[in-house]
């Protein structure tokens, strides 16, 4: 199929691109002799899933969502790791996963929180391995690696019946914040040191700590030690997108996926372009600051040969309406026609993929051959 | 079921409040005997669209993509105003609803756009009703009412075969950036001028233009004068939202929708709440800036009440982590206990409505009693 024959908006996925990111960060950690534990939040996807990591009871992956551990457990992976806090509602659906056959992990990083799952995971009449989350870097989750929580907590863990102390994990959303490659690779250090200190905390205490879990791709990407780390999660590597991209992490050419788009209309008076991709084709975040300075919604590129255009992106958006503005730049409305197809590149890969139910697949630069599913909500 | 009984995040809807903010504006547009032709992007819901309009072969809607057209006719909707302007792939979809009796009119704003309409339904052996969009406020799509490419294009799509003379329509998106009631009811006039302006030029060069179709909830709201003017398209204020109680155009109490989630964890080092919506279940939306003069991605509610709690937004977002800084605040963590939950009324209810299937229906304050389904995607 042409894409001139495909409905727009809709997703495109280049595979060849694809498989040269998941073979760049396995070949590195293949040097570093640390596991990857995939983050499947951005790909969402059983046949790409495959591409990673081939399926088994012992392959180890992370989710982000109780539907993706049914979904990856039914097409084969047997070692999930739920990586947002649990509450007891959740043990319910995972309890089910287990009596499958199914290893889940959870993260703790609270004492309350951890009472609440022990108490339901016996009232359930199992029992759960879980890793404290670590916070490197004031962002999201988890509790400091120096904070007096932290041996209560483990040893609640440890002692407790209903859990079980299965190590530690980081995540450094701090990384997205950085300014260039040497902020991400303090980033990257901060993450390793904190982690294999709240290991060796534990450690010394003399509780177990199998697991010391570090993730974000670009920590991933640009760390030089792994020392003291037993795996790394990281997701929108897979695919990468504009953020990863602004922070040096890739470069335009290594973005996988795009939104097939196709001119509507020109506004004369207004020197606008208008596009049938808006909010909900895009979504709405705004990623980072284009190298104009300016806040944008995705880099356009050529439809058939999928090359950026330079300097061109999405100015602003309604529903199903995107508008590129080309005041100040080079080019002229009929350089566009109506009823000519782009592509997008997205801010955010994970959101702007979460907006379809499969990928397009590219057979060639112009054409599709055959789709991928994917696996939306909760 | 009660609330505590469901999977979070997901989308409750409060019909009570839905059905007052269906009959305000039908009540208003009553008296001011202009009909309504609801935008259905907001809802896509079967159940939701016959509570603001009967299903019949004449029953007039609006609706923003393909696959809402194709859902709202094989419901029963007879009259479908696709309000995106088209292209000619489109047709090919629109013409299999044709077929089987849809009423299908188009939006066209450029004379290359109409000539390629009309080539692409001769080519299909249809012809299809067409609005000409007039731009009343620069923000989106249209030419402007006194544009002298107006009666050209109006003079095309009237005698070209594939395509016919409607009317005209326009969209006052410059409503959303008003700033009080005054200014809105300024858009509602410019909008009025506009809309009423291009129908009497089509008219005065004796051609025809029975249908004259302003939209926005908004200007909906708070328009005096709807003289000239045959139809009114809306689409929030069936839910509302925080952009709209922003603009005045609601109460917080009015609004319908709100996302159910559960406090996964707190971090003390921080002051920080942590919730399981982050930006998959509420979008990355960031609306208006709130009381405080703050950017944010939804109020805080009580769960059993749906009750606002003062001050307290979503502060920040990962995929599926909300964060809630308490810092300035005069609550502490332990006034929303880890594994509580709590309801977000959204930025924005179009885009945080899309990442869900369904409707859960409040039966209760704190119970839920069936669902109501959603058409997504294109």
């Amino acid at each position: 199929m042409t894409l001139e024959e495909l409905d727009t908006p809709t997703l495109l996925l280049d595979e060849d691109i694809m498989r040269r990111n998941i073979k760049r960060l396995q070949d590195k950690l293949d040097l570093h002799s640390v596991q990857l534990r995939p983050h499947l939040k951005t790909c969402k996807s059983l046949q790409i899933a495959k591409q990673i990591k081939p399926v088994g009871p012992d392959a180890s992956i992370t989710v982000s969502t109780i539907a993706e551990a049914e979904y990856f457990f039914e097409g084969g992976y047997g070692d999930i790791l739920y990586a947002v806090s649990a509450t007891p509602h959740k043990l319910i659906r995972l309890k089910k996963l287990q009596d499958r056959g199914a290893q889940i992990t959870l993260i703790l990083d609270h004492i309350e929180g951890a009472k609440q799952i022990a108490d339901a995971a016996i009232k359930l009449n199992t029992s759960f391995p879980c890793l404290i989350e670590i916070d490197c870097d004031g962002k999201r989750a988890g509790i400091k690696a120096d904070d007096d929580a932290l041996l209560p907590l483990a040893t609640f863990i440890n002692d407790q019946n209903g859990v079980s102390l299965a190590g530690v994990m980081t995540h450094s959303g701090g990384s997205y914040a950085a300014n260039d490659i040497a902020a991400i690779k303090q980033v990257a250090i901060d993450e390793k040191i904190g982690i294999t200190t709240a290991a060796s905390r534990i450690r010394e205490a003399g509780l177990p700590c199998p697991i010391v879990s570090v993730g974000s791709t670009p920590t991933a990407t640009f760390a030089d030690d792994f020392k003291g780390i037993t795996e790394v999660r990281a997701g929108v590597y897979v695919f990468q997108d504009l953020v990863m991209e602004a922070l040096n992490v890739c470069e335009k050419s290594d973005i996988a996926i795009s939104v097939l788009s196709t001119v509507i209309s020109h506004n004369k008076t207004h020197n606008r372009l208008l596009l049938d991709a808006g909010s909900l084709a895009l979504s709405a975040d705004p990623g980072k600051v284009n190298e104009m300075g300016n806040k944008h919604f995705g880099q356009i590129c050529h439809a058939k040969t999928g090359k950026p255009i330079d300097n061109l992106y999405i100015s602003s958006m309604n529903q199903e309406h995107g508008l590129i503005s080309l005041d100040g730049l080079e080019y002229q409305l009929d350089d566009f026609p109506i009823g000519s197809q782009v592509r997008i590149l997205p801010n955010h890969a994970c959101i702007t993929a979460a907006a379809y139910n499969e990928y397009q697949l590219l057979s060639s630069p112009s054409s599709v051959d055959g789709t991928y599913e994917r696996c939306n909500g909760w």
